[in-house]
């Protein structure tokens, strides 16, 4: 069938274009059936929509991806045919039937997944299906071998080294300590991070703070020949680019398959050629891991897929139940960083966590021996290498002329949360911290974000601060204040927990 | 957020913005979260998406229907703030979890669905869930009560009657013979049909050709006053509207959780007051039903959901293995049912299977005692009374003028498909024969179809016709022949079947 263009200048998120009812019926496709599409010996598969009264019989509605594609203008004439649906299809109601995929069945998946041949609602049906079907090991390691092999890798011509947090714990900023102690020892650790999706702050939200994290792969490899290591935003490069598109169902949804989850972060550490790392599991009631037993599955999975990948995975189980550190929010966060590596007087659990995990990376690269990874990472933290290592990469990076702790810009506008009485913290809720620093403007206001005075176990006073909110704008500062009033993310217990009176009432 | 609204001039198919990504990020918003979207006093809750370019900073892309809720024109102002998922997404991710959901909650979801609140995303898990994870006989009951609540009913003073075939089965005109014989003896069937979605003619595609098939609840009750029974398209009332929205998301992906089709048919039926039906499930290779214990299962799960809403099932599993009659395609199909009505020879398999439903519909009245239905109905046809009563129907309807079947206008291309070599049929496959009525195109053009000469079991010489393709468009004709001589429908068999030499090669 001709059509005439008619071109509708918003995306899709995809090659889609509209027809006219009538139009449709002719060609006998529904909603969601795919068509091709040509113009001058260029053909695009799309997905058909309907329209009843904005596209015209003979008008064929063609968003931007598509009209690019084809290079075609209002009134062009266009060639449109059914054609069938990818074969991935098939493949995404096998897993829906609870069969195990193949290899060539898991490439094709994820192919069309990178090259946008699966509409929304195939792509959701997938996720949901290996959410509730799962993967065994051979088709998780397919899927990260094959989210590899669709996107940009690099290749050091040294062995290198990686952290990384699978994450549900606020104010989890040791990778800026712990990656410049590794690389002060002589590592080589090209390390990328994410942005917060649900919480307030990710690893490249509190670094772009300092300095530049967009880093293109020619970038992140010099950058690590020169200064050993680089604290990087994983977004700016094409690593493992399916991965993206399956968050953006996984999000809206609420839902991370486990084999997912095993994929995406490994995808990303093979892409950069990763032959060490370590693997951050914070446990506790309001992270992603709530016990021992499911840290345990955690650590072994990674662990294993590793070992079929060619990356020598070792676990760290650290403590969640409480924030890292006392900050919480960008700017915040990357000061008590700076704080730590200045040697300044910071949160134990920031030092702790931050040697322990510097510590075995050391012991990985050989570079400590087996139980002595630790002390050699406190010495180097204490001695200043660390603090000058992690100024070299955020200058190699491309500064932003913050070298100290009090150069950090905080958000001007402030409250103190004070306690309503005496007694002892019984409970910080992470959760609760994590809204109040976003409704304060966190991870897109920088300055956005939560200093906690005291934590779990410590004594306050009555009229004490708990607290400081800060914002970068006085509105979202009052809403952050009436949210934190509501949710009350500490709770302060007497000692005397409970009083038994000695008569029945 | 204040925003200066740009019209879509689009149809989203639900309340759709697009939002910069510097305003979505001051927002703290992603694609897919929900934001309310409020001008003059109206307040909308709506699906964000995003957009680098088309929609600039301070500016809200609105597509149609929020536009025309709103009142919004280019230039606007709104006010836009985020808010939370629905409840909804909470109940789909406790299915995905494979728990059981409450009254409550399916009812939350249906009418979410409904109301255009879930998103493509939402739906498309929910559907997926529930294929994998099935749904009880309390949740399917839910389910159909909430699809029946949500929606238009008829409330008729007396007992109705209906009949409903789960399909699969090309030519399965028993509806147009059934119901007028029924009627005829005095039951009142108020029936509605669907059209062809993946077939070649649904019921209501070949009504059409006779007569109106879009009628109001209105009109349907009376016309069933007046004559005692309809044949109308089920999409042009507001029965059970989750259904449609439903289909839309199970057509693409080709699945039809079990609960869905349980709860799909029921809550038309209970919607119009159906008192007692009659099941047809076709079983056969190439049917939905590939043997005797699914179609149990079928019967089963159809006749105790109809005990729950009051509603007395009773099933015909009936054979699928081939086409019913000789014809597939709207005009055909009318064509074959009038001369069946009129005494005129038609194929056996079409007179069986309808003077068998018609005979459970006249026992299930008390009109015919048990085991007589069939040979009453029989009478009924060869008295002449049946062709009355559909005359009737169609009059009432709107006739199109039609009263013999030597008046239905078929396609005026056609081709005789010829037996290669002189045998019997050994197969007729009822997926091949339903393609090549679509390339010839049915259902869209009426006349398009196929009429057979030979089914399985018959002799055919060398030479004779197999059957003939027609089709309202010679394009179309070569299309559908092409596809014939590729799929070869009719398998042809000497009684010969295999000769083993009695020397070795």
């Amino acid at each position: 069938m001709e059509l005439k263009v008619r071109r509708i200048d918003i995306e899709a998120g995809g090659f889609e274009i509209i027809l006219n009812e009538d139009d449709a019926k002719e060609l006998g496709v529904y909603p969601q059936d795919r068509v091709k599409v040509g113009r001058r010996g260029t053909v695009v598969t799309s997905l058909v929509n309907l329209s009843q009264t904005v596209i015209r019989k003979g008008e064929v509605g063609m968003f931007i991806e598509i009209s690019e594609k084809l290079g075609a203008k209002n009134g062009d004439r266009v060639k449109v045919v059914p054609t069938s649906r990818p074969m991935s299809v098939d493949f995404i109601k096998k897993k829906i039937n609870g069969e195990k995929l193949s290899k060539d069945e898991i490439y094709e998946i994820i192919k069309d997944i990178v090259e946008d041949n699966l509409s929304t609602i195939e792509l959701a049906s997938y996720v949901t299906a290996i959410q509730i079907r799962g993967m065994d090991m051979d088709e998780t390691e397919w899927t990260t071998r094959a989210m590899v092999d669709t996107g940009e890798t690099i290749d050091f011509e040294y062995t290198t080294f990686d952290v990384h947090s699978i994450g549900g714990v606020p104010g989890n900023k040791y990778a800026p300590v712990a990656v410049p102690i590794a690389a002060s020892a002589g590592l080589k650790i090209p390390k990328t991070s994410s942005r917060a999706i649900s919480s307030a702050a990710g690893t490249a939200d509190l670094m772009e703070v300092l300095t530049n994290v967009s880093l293109s792969i020619e970038d992140i490899r010099r950058i690590v020949d020169e200064v050993g290591a680089t604290l990087a935003w994983g977004g700016a490069v094409n690593l493992a680019p399916a991965d993206d598109k399956i968050v953006r169902i996984e999000y809206p949804l609420g839902i991370d398959p486990h084999s997912q989850v095993l994929a995406s972060v490994m995808a990303k550490k093979k892409a950069v050629g990763t032959d060490f790392m370590v693997l951050d599991i914070p446990m506790g009631p309001e992270t992603k891991v709530p016990n021992e037993k499911v840290a345990r599955k955690y650590a072994m999975d990674f662990i294993n897929l590793g070992e079929r990948l060619g990356i020598v995975v070792e676990a760290a189980v650290t403590y969640g139940g409480q924030p890292i550190g006392r900050a919480i929010g960008p700017a915040l966060e990357a000061r008590e960083a700076l704080m730590c590596l200045e040697g300044k007087p910071v949160s134990n659990s920031l030092i702790e966590k931050s040697t322990d995990i510097a510590g075995m990376l050391l012991e990985l690269g050989n570079i400590a021996d087996r139980g002595n990874g630790k002390d050699m990472a406190k010495d180097i933290l204490r001695s200043g290498r660390a603090r000058e290592k992690f100024l070299e990469i955020i200058t190699a990076q491309g500064s932003k002329g913050i070298e100290s702790s009090e150069d950090v810009p905080v958000g001007k506008y402030t409250q103190d949360l004070l306690s309503p009485e005496e007694g002892y913290i019984s409970v910080v809720s992470n959760r609760a911290l994590v809204k109040i620093a976003r409704a304060a403007g966190a991870p897109k206001d920088k300055g956005a974000g939560i200093l906690l005075y005291k934590k779990k176990g410590e004594k306050i006073e009555k009229g004490e601060p708990l607290y400081t909110i800060y914002a970068d704008s006085k509105a979202k500062l009052e809403e952050a204040v009436k949210l934190a009033k509501m949710l009350k993310p500490l709770k302060i217990e007497g000692m005397l927990l409970e009083r038994i009176p000695s008569y029945k009432k």
